[in-house]
């Protein structure tokens, strides 16, 4: 299944940014003896929330580009939706 | 759209069960000055859990049942996706 | 452990919404054939998101109150935390 | 606050295996034409339930190591565990 190239750049946008913040947290981590926990606790609610993020906007982009794609059979519909539900189970425990 | 009788009676049975749990939970809470914290969260986080099941019964009834369905026009099939969509953004946060 | 009366009250309305919230989906569901997935999925949203609000109540009360309380040994905190670890791990899957 | 050497090598441990996924997932975005939804689906559901996992870890640190120290006044308990209540709130939505 093909993406638009605007739909590219904005996910590698918020990866980056994802990667950026884990850098930054890191950084936090190494500073040992003198660890500030709410710095580290608000950086990793931080992280959570890019990941949130990315996910909904490609969960999204799947469901209106592929599992709604109009020259579909049955079964690829079918394999496309399993994918979605892959990954809400990881979220609905 | 219409559910099998038996998908209705699976989904009655989790919401009657959660309705006991909160049951449980409102006569834990009336003890007033005995309150157990402990028990009171552990309640709460199984009703919780409950929910998260009956949740993921139903969208992933919708996604194969519906959104998957092979006599929906394009448009009907997008409204039945931004349905799944609308609950995602409450997780996706 | 004892809570405030005021918050009892306050807890006992959250646990009493829910159960108004888990009677009208039970009622939706009733509604078998022509049952409206997508109110179905709404109504769940909503039960998740009150159940999410009594427990953020409750345990920011019990780490105010109990895990917070001037008059315990080291051994009764750490039980009282113990319990705030446990309800963490039911979120942090 | 202090940490211990051994907690402080386990978070960097568990950030950069983070950086090392969101590396991964760089690269299948960056595949561009042709993206596996699936496989980037995943990707994603994997860097979030490590966050989730490292977040759990500095939860628990701080509450047993922090939240209950027996040095501090009851101001400094409290200042702690606000911390504690910041990062709930972002779950409990």
């Amino acid at each position: 299944m093909t993406h638009t190239v605007h739909g590219q750049k904005s996910l590698l946008a918020r990866v980056r940014r994802i990667k950026g913040q884990a850098d930054a947290l890191e950084r936090l981590i190494e500073a040992g003896q003198d660890l500030d926990c709410g710095k580290v606790l608000q950086q990793i609610a931080a992280i959570r929330g890019a990941v949130a993020g990315l996910m909904a906007e490609v969960l999204e982009g799947h469901l209106r580009e592929h599992v709604a794609a109009e020259n579909l059979t049955t079964e690829q519909r079918h394999e496309e939706i399993e994918e979605v539900v892959a990954v809400l189970r990881t979220y609905l425990k």
